[in-house]
């Protein structure tokens, strides 16, 4: 039951309506395979950092399961960096500084241990990336679960829709759900974007939920809990994947059920990333929280 | 378990990126008692008309089972006209024509058949004339709910207050809520407007669902549900009204739990208006068309 993530792993500098930090630890693999450790263990990592990545991020990750063989380490070159800014909504964000440094070249390096994955979660990226992941891999996982952006949509669509061809399910916002299909409606935008290759399509709503769609027009909605305060919403959506995957790697199998309860839990894991600042919110949690957290959802939307 | 319904009757010119209507019956009370009267038979109506108004649209409310000998008829003046285009998007609007007509003077009268009403369900109105309205029944009703919209908080806030101290449920959408309250939050921003008067508070947000806030903070969620097209959302926070109070209605009580199916109920009615003009949604529709759109809805977020 193995997990492989793939994605960025960088130094992020986040400034909200409620404070601003240094350059913290961030990237898309770091809370993917933060918060699926929770479910399973070991995640293995493929994604690379600089010399200037501090080693006791590295052992953080490493304490909560994650297995970094695949971490390379490029000593002589920067890791890669995002500083951003949220306006008061929190919806809405300022890209400030986006520094590819060893991003720029990356080539993921899949280290024999891991070529046995069953759950393969390839965070955002570059989609020619993503798509050489999946080609190093000797056996085709049991599921492929794909991230990505608007950005790569402007940038590298004809490789985006070949990446696409490949993979089981795709996780993107609504307006990207939107921009990538061309339909306003999220039923239709679901529809199209499933034509193009991934068999179930999850479209985040920030703090309006998920919505999962899958074969025959079936769809499972899950809404966002209600929190107090929304303190730093970087890393929700990697934190959703890591949980998604997380809890369909623990069960084994991938049928529209789990898949319900997997956007379930991904959305209770992103609760938790919101309520602090960078990974702080998904590093102190417990199962028992984590399962207190599932029930505050379900109970949400229960009819007594 | 009469339903006594105040608010505007009056004409509505809509135009969406789907098309364009001349004058068509519109105005909140319309809305809330054709669709309250699927619930409970016959919802009383006071409201106020010009001799402009056709007899064929009193017939259509006859019809479905609503008493209109609340309904004045002031034959020599206009009865109010609201136009509006809606954006692409269909979640903004610009508000085209406003003409108050009748709806300037208007002096709820009650008719003495009326005066046992035990749930009351004040559509938007001036906050005065709702106030009116709760100080000559001659009983308190079991429940009151109130409807309101941001253009009372901008002109007559300190009204709309003294009304709120007065009614058990309000309904506002969430920019509203937030306008209302000061907070941000929606969890906040509930425990705040419920401070000011009502026991329950339901923030409705479109297209993404509605809130259910009560006693000891307890929230229940109803998604929207995703569609194909979403037509013309004229009316629809008004049918999420008449179906929310003709549910509570028909079963009797105000206990949250009853609460809570009754937003899943004024979901499924808003659904059904939001796919046709004006209120052509909500007039061709049988009991099993309803229980149907109420399975979807509890379906879309069922666990297997």
């Amino acid at each position: 039951m193995s997990i492989l993530v793939i994605g960025s792993v960088a130094f992020d500098a986040i400034e909200t309506p409620f404070g601003k930090t240094d350059k913290i630890i961030g990237g898309a693999a770091t809370y993917i395979s933060l918060v699926s450790s929770y479910f399973v263990k070991p995640v293995n990592l493929v994604a690379v950092v600089g010399g200037d990545f501090p080693k006791s991020d590295i052992e953080l990750l490493q304490q909560h399961g994650v297995d970094t063989k695949g971490l390379q380490i490029k000593e002589n070159e920067k890791s890669f960096f995002w500083s951003g800014k949220y306006h008061n909504d929190m919806n809405s964000r300022d890209t400030l500084v986006t520094e590819l440094n060893v991003l720029g070249e990356f080539d993921p390096i899949i280290p024999d241990e891991y070529q046995d994955c069953d759950y393969l979660m390839l965070g955002n990226l570059a989609p020619q990336v993503q798509k050489t992941v999946i080609e190093r891999l000797n056996k085709r996982p049991k599921l492929i679960v794909m991230d990505t952006m608007n950005f790569w949509m402007d940038t590298a669509l004809g490789e985006l829709k070949e990446t696409l061809e490949l993979v089981d399910v795709l996780c993107i916002n609504d307006e990207e759900a939107r921009q990538l299909s061309g339909e306003y409606s999220l039923l239709k935008a679901a529809r199209e974007i499933r034509s193009m290759g991934p068999n179930f399509v999850i479209i985040k709503k920030g703090e309006h939920g998920a919505l999962l769609f899958g074969e025959e027009d079936r769809v499972f909605f899950v809404p966002a809990l209600p929190l107090e305060e929304v303190f730093d919403p970087t890393g929700a959506g990697d934190c959703f994947a890591g949980g998604f995957i997380g809890h369909i790697a623990k069960v084994g199998d991938t049928s529209f059920a789990t898949m319900a309860e997997a956007v379930v839990k991904g959305s209770a894991m992103a609760s938790f990333c919101v309520e602090k600042f960078g990974t702080e919110g998904v590093i102190h949690i417990n199962q028992e929280d984590i399962q207190r957290r599932v029930e505050a959802f379900t109970n949400l939307v229960r009819l007594q």
